[in-house]
């Protein structure tokens, strides 16, 4: 396990001037570190979570007492080195976790709550590079990231090009699909569905809106797991009842199937650590997020900045059974940076787990990020 | 379109033994005919409709105001042909058209709600075989059904192989899938969610838990749509916004891109013409559905009443963009016909709707059905 540094906390000096054309003030960015940073401030890696992912990338998350999301891939002689590296990894804008988001209190001593400004990810990564400014880190050895941490490296890489030497991209895509804000948004009416919602003002209430949320949490869980994946976990496996019965069917609504208690086990459990507004915020982000849209339209003009290898590294990988975020939109983004004639390499991993193949255990994944960041 | 009759319903004469053990009483079937029954009653064809589905196959809903759900297989000349055959729908028994159901009244005049009995597919066909048997129709010239409907016509062959000539099961599955139960499994806790589900019980109350079925349809309806048909019929297009500002994003929570606005209107709209406790025990029945497991575990002894060329012929049409129930699990029963002996032929019809294309614009699923019934 890795070590990690007490936690800290930086205050932005300026407001975030955002995509929507409003401003945040007195921006708080909560992270962790682990591993110590070289004299040159060279050896700096940031790594950007998920949707609903933490700072917690390699130490225990206080609330669930679970061990960090990525423990498996940033520690001691882990494939992210931190003997060798000095990790980063902050909670984005919009999220719950110490970082300003709608839970935060606004500049009238009162929760943002639904008056939190709608953000964009490359919001989210405004608010990661000023993090940087703050620690006097100018170029990053590596910007790494899945999923939603995925597209926030490549908006780094497309909006703040010298920010970083390396950027490695996985399980991503570079604009969400209608199937994509589909997804979404049947996840946000849940939540919006659900009354101890109050258009937001729940902070100070008995009740959150729990119920909607794990409904949002179970549909997009499904989502990250393939049909195969799900088939060999649970395939048809029935519960042993409670009253001792062997996998028999209840003929009623208890959950009978192995895939329902364990989807109604990740629902319940979410709802414990997560804010429901920031679902809705960080989901619209992901949404919006349309890289080329953002450079008049062209992908490969949104990586202009490292033409002719003068910019980063890119390295891109998806997984073949990722049906959210299939190889396809890797790909795509691979033929953007050819045609911006920037380095990339790309890999399509065989993994059974689908989208969440990133979080899991894929030893090929940790040979090609190794080789990648130490190369 | 297709002249129907007035609109019929029998109560079974006798209750109907449930796989749960239990028995159902007073059992009313409400249905649909088309064409007229000849002398013999040889021409009859029964029509098996999917989850949300109804009676009302080629005539207008009488609660939306809408064509029938098949308006354009079903009529004179058309490939299901009215003047060649006698056409029958009938409302499975756990739904909401006239058939009995949870919104039923029970023997002491209040509504069943949720001491409804949890019902299988055979179970559904079961209600109607005794429909059968009501009108008179000992063998059908074909039973007829696409997602559900074609569950209902595979049971029907392996319960009573006797009672079909032709069986022809369109874009359906042998057994629902750990993905399938779990998309399920959502739609029942958004609806079990709502506070207006009071457990059930809300036929006497003001409000109803439409807002959790809402939910439960839209994520139900993703899985009915190809990721390449929404990509091409909405793409990342936005919705021109109230004020008239033409495709911009609001940086809000409105149904800013049309694939959003498309899913509410799907979502509020189902909500109208379906009870959510129906959709609870339908969508249970689709999840115990599992042919093979009926018959001893090998879906080849669910057909054995079909062989050596003595029973029903097949045909199994699925669709190359259906991710719900994929041509896999066509071939799947399909392989096991050929292991029964059973004459079955199969084809995989290219479409670019998803699961939905077996009720849309397929040419070439008309002249398969055409030639199958009238062969």
């Amino acid at each position: 396990m890795a070590t990690a540094s007490p936690s800290q906390s930086v205050t932005l000096p300026s407001p975030l001037a955002l995509d929507s054309g409003q401003e945040l003030a007195h921006v708080e960015i909560a992270y962790e570190t682990y591993g110590d940073l070289n004299a040159d401030k060279s050896n700096a890696i940031l790594i950007c979570h998920a949707l609903t992912g933490d700072q917690y990338v390699a130490s225990t998350h206080p609330i669930t007492g679970k061990p960090g999301w990525w423990e498996k891939m940033v520690g001691p002689s882990l494939p992210i080195d931190t003997e060798r590296y000095h990790v980063i990894c902050a909670n984005v804008i919009g999220s719950c976790m110490g970082s300003t988001g709608p839970a935060s209190d606004a500049s009238d001593g009162a929760p943002y709550a639904m008056r939190f400004p709608v953000i964009t990810i490359r919001d989210m990564t405004r608010g990661l590079v000023s993090l940087l400014d703050a620690l006097g880190i100018e170029q990053l050895h590596a910007v790494v990231g899945g999923s939603m941490g995925g597209m926030q490296a490549l908006s780094l890489a497309a909006n703040w090009p010298e920010r970083a030497a390396r950027v490695l991209a996985i399980a991503t895509t570079a604009r969400h699909s209608a199937q994509n804000i589909a997804f979404h948004e049947v996840g946000r009416q849940a939540i919006m569905a659900d009354p101890a919602w109050h258009d937001g003002n729940y902070y100070a209430a008995d009740a959150r809106p729990d119920n909607g949320l794990a409904v949002a949490r179970m549909a997009a869980h499904i989502t990250y797991l393939s049909e195969e994946g799900l088939t060999e976990k649970f395939g048809r496996r029935l519960q042993d009842r409670p009253d001792g019965t062997k996998g028999a069917k209840s003929f009623g609504f208890d959950a009978d199937f192995q895939v329902e208690s364990y989807l109604r086990y990740q629902g319940s459990g979410f709802t414990q650590r997560f804010d429901a507004n920031s679902y809705l915020y960080i989901t619209r982000a992901m949404d919006y997020f349309d890289l080329a849209e953002e450079h008049g339209g062209r992908l490969g003009d949104a990586f202009a900045g490292h033409a002719m290898g003068k910019g980063a590294r890119f390295c891109l990988v998806s997984f073949d059974s990722d049906w959210l975020y299939p190889t396809a939109e890797s790909r795509h983004i691979v033929h953007a940076l050819n045609a911006a004639g920037a380095p990339v390499s790309f890999v399509e991993l065989s993994a059974p787990f689908g989208h969440d193949s990133f979080l899991l255990d894929v030893p090929a994944l940790d040979r090609v990020i190794k080789g990648f960041l130490d190369g």
